[in-house]
């Protein structure tokens, strides 16, 4: 990428910051991507404080990642088609921890393909004739 | 994606996270691809107090995503292998973030392929035979 200069708030990677920045958002992001979608459920699986856990789902609903749709006496918290679109960002953070995290070959999950079990590809970025782009092909320009 | 159960320390996502699940981690990474190398130079670009980014200039050197090299009195920060792989992760997020975290067509900023200043591709999700995965699409598994 080559630099242009731009205020904080113009840059997109800053907002999607704003939104999911902290750890504890993209994984209860995950586990609804995982198809959890109860408070209890997702405490037990995150082991976090309720406070903390109260301060996330409400943020992640006011951002329009979550809907709270009442279900009984509680909220189910379901993905908006904007939250769904956090895959590509959750499988990209994937694959960089599978490759740097872990010693190699030893991450002990895998991504599959549902249809036929088959590791997926790896996320790749390409122009617009299919060349493969890494950062130094690559430039950011403001519009005008 | 269908869930599994796993360890948090198991999963892939969780692991990258700890290394650079925080706001500003991941906007220092986003300079130094932009050329950025000096204290001053981040500094100056994030306007981050100094005692939180010399902590987070030291976090990302102990997780191998930046090397410290000595220029002069002082140190150059310089992506490592690990720590240019996360083009991809900084790519997603402007992505999401330009459909999601600006009204359509208002973001200031867009991504160019340099050879031609062509607008780049957006991620996508591939199996083995080339068909396009959503998160549904998907399951993980554990390794034997």
């Amino acid at each position: 990428m080559r630099r242009t200069s731009l205020n904080e708030a113009d840059c997109p990677i800053a907002r999607a910051l704003d939104a999911v920045g902290d750890w504890w958002s993209l994984l209860i992001v995950r586990d609804a991507m995982f198809g959890l979608r109860r408070f209890g459920e997702f405490q037990k699986s995150l082991g976090m404080a309720k406070n903390i856990l109260t301060a996330r789902l409400r943020g992640l609903v006011a951002a329009g990642i979550l809907d709270a749709v009442p279900n009984g006496a509680h909220n189910d918290y379901v993905l908006t088609r904007k939250g769904r679109d956090l895959f590509t960002v959750l499988v990209a953070l994937r694959q960089w921890g599978e490759t740097h995290q872990f010693p190699e070959g030893a991450c002990p999950v895998e991504l599959l393909d549902r249809e036929n079990r088959q590791p997926v590809g790896a996320l790749e970025l390409r122009a617009a004739d299919g060349r493969r782009l890494s950062a130094d092909d690559t430039m950011i320009r403001l519009r005008n």
